[in-house]
């Protein structure tokens, strides 16, 4: 059985974001059943985590032998093997591929920028200073998404596939912000992404896991 | 035959590193000629532009009717279909896919965003203060990968691969800074990377338009 590694808890802020949430739903959509590793305090930090995750970050994937990391590639492996998430025409196959990196390295870095300063450095003067330029930038990629998006349901073929799966992920990130929401193209395709019942079931597994650690920490 | 776009032009600080060097490279390697698109001053807002790449970025790919964009997710079309980037067994495959990613989602930003205050914020206050955490998060990212890369020639598989390539283009980010050049491992790895005739006609292909156009604006 697939094995992913997860977080055994998070802080409030990261709960339901965390990228193991994205293998969850690819294979809750594929259908692929799989079991989790839960990271020991420290853990992502040994040598031998090293070998399975060289950034000593979540998830790996682990098939019996075989092993691989970087959440956008895994979501890729699970999508060309599951007609649930990628059409079987090559041209729009392609058309997933480029979209679902467009999440990764068009979106998210901006978006992540932006995050990054509102978590965790909203009180420090240089974050007040940096904040306005970039929000800005994440705007405009957001703007363009919303362009691209307006008329219609899914980024490319008419149809759900991992692309839209992982620019859902990568639009729940800012929220404390309503860059989203107040955008009424990207609230509606995120509502209508997250309506998926394979979403639902990522996300409760995921939530679940920490609720049963503030569970046992509560008792303790 | 493909055609790719690309900048007429771009500032001395750009030449070299714009993501149309990861398309020409991964062409070279493969074999398989090309054409380029050279936009005019702001032809990257057009709306006919935004229909081919919606966030106004090169490069696109044109192949007949087909088009695609987002430079990582290019090559990786590209090196699906070349043995001269990728391996054929199925789980290698996988493994060039996992490092392509991580180059573009887990080194990269941390990288962009030094690079970003550098280039463009230097002078700034706000720059100032937040550098050193900047920097030091992209140096965590680069030991990690410098420690995965010791003793091995390339990411996976003892071979060159796209996933290399990509992770090649990534470390020719920071040249204002020794981050790269100062760690023996990774120095060594891009020079590897770089060394191969492949990778010399892509960069200068892409030198040779940005001194064309400077010849022509030296003459007016």
């Amino acid at each position: 059985m697939i094995t992913i590694s997860a977080f055994r808890w998070v802080p409030p802020f990261a709960q339901g974001i965390v990228r193991d949430l994205r293998v969850r739903w690819a294979l809750e959509e594929a259908g692929i059943p799989y079991r989790t590793h839960l990271l020991e305090q420290g853990e992502q930090g040994t040598a031998a985590y090293r070998q399975m995750q060289p950034f000593g970050q979540v998830p790996y994937l682990q098939d019996g032998d075989f092993v691989m990391f970087e959440s956008g590639a895994i979501v890729l492996h699970i999508a060309d093997r599951s007609p649930a998430l990628a059409p079987s025409d090559p041209q729009a196959r392609l058309r997933m591929h480029t979209w679902l990196i467009a999440a990764l390295n068009s979106v998210e870095p901006a978006i992540q920028n932006l995050t990054a300063i509102d978590l965790f450095h909203a009180d420090e003067a240089w974050a007040k200073a940096r904040r306005p330029a970039a929000e800005a930038f994440a705007v405009s990629r957001l703007e363009s998404l919303a362009a691209w998006l307006d008329g219609r349901d899914y980024l490319s073929d008419d149809r759900f596939t991992a692309a839209d799966l992982m620019m859902t992920t990568v639009l729940r990130f800012p929220r404390q912000t309503d860059l989203v929401t107040s955008n009424p193209v990207l609230d509606a395709y995120v509502r209508r992404c997250e309506a998926r019942p394979a979403f639902q079931r990522a996300l409760a597994a995921q939530m679940a896991t920490y609720q049963e650690a503030e569970a046992v920490q509560a008792v303790a």
